[in-house]
């Protein structure tokens, strides 16, 4: 019987960063036997995200990260933490993603890339994976 | 038989405003006789949106607010009903959440909360809470 | 049998611009015989997402594409194409959509429709869908 779910966790350096997971996403993939179907990622942070977009050219995700950095408001914040930027972030991208998958691979556009982008490292992350079946 | 899909409705008291509808969802799972597999929210208002963020500290959901707000360009806005502002938070925020749920207990993270978020408040608002199995 | 996957395509004509794709949408779920369930929308795509907004009035289409354009910050970017704002729009956004289906029809709130935002054009678009049976 396959497993229900599976976890892998990254580790981020930096206080921003957005990390290509596309290599974990396959190999949970792999683990949780998915065929044909889809396969859930659930990020349980609250100051990290998870999203789709290019891989081909890694400038692609410094930039992102950096816009996503510049477009957070400069208001007084109230939060003791001091890290209310980093909650905007993570819920603007938001903590999942249902993502396609076809003959045991990822069904992905031949641009795209499944990253984890950290808002508020350097910190231990994990990700749930969960399989889902189409019918 | 259980449920194909129940709702619940919460009522807001500000233009702006952030509401913690965790126990709601759980409330839904329960209703809707989920054990494991997935609840999907859906929000069917196209000035509101649903989130995960983080429940311990109020003032984080604050802060998200008045920044999701601050972050609003000055720009025109052609849209008669002056409401633009809060469409545009709703689309970057999204309409759906899909959450795991494991042993009848919506699975989030240790932070983690539900939340409804009103952007052209205050109003009645619905979210339709649907069964997904895993496999 | 129905069909695993159909794909729809649209042209877009603007540099910037969101279209109305819900009768597309709502095409794919008859042709994928979806009764009751959730269909799935998945944009291959890394510089032009899917959401779910407003129908009745275009203006609010008009508004929300150019507060996304607006709300890009003026920082230096890095990529040599020089399309990053569209890569960051798009991950704001987000490359998938899980939407309900009762009795063969989307079902949406009453001022919904879907989009599909275009961050970088005019381009040829493609949305996959997928069925998706709720237990």
């Amino acid at each position: 019987m396959s497993p229900r779910r599976v976890a892998f966790q990254v580790s981020t350096r930096s206080p921003e960063e957005i990390l290509d997971v596309t290599d974990k996403v396959q190999g949970a993939v792999r683990e949780l036997g998915i065929e044909d179907g889809f396969v859930v990622l659930f990020c349980p942070h609250t100051t990290c995200a998870l999203t789709v977009n290019e891989a081909a050219d890694p400038d692609v995700r410094e930039d992102v990260s950096s816009a996503l950095s510049a477009l957070v408001p400069r208001i007084p914040f109230r939060h003791g933490e001091g890290n209310s930027p980093a909650h905007l972030r993570a819920a603007l991208l938001g903590p999942t993603l249902l993502l396609p998958v076809e003959g045991g691979r990822l069904s992905l556009g031949t641009w795209q890339g499944v990253y984890l982008c950290e808002f508020d490292g350097p910190r231990r992350r994990s990700v749930w994976v969960y399989p889902l079946a189409a019918r």
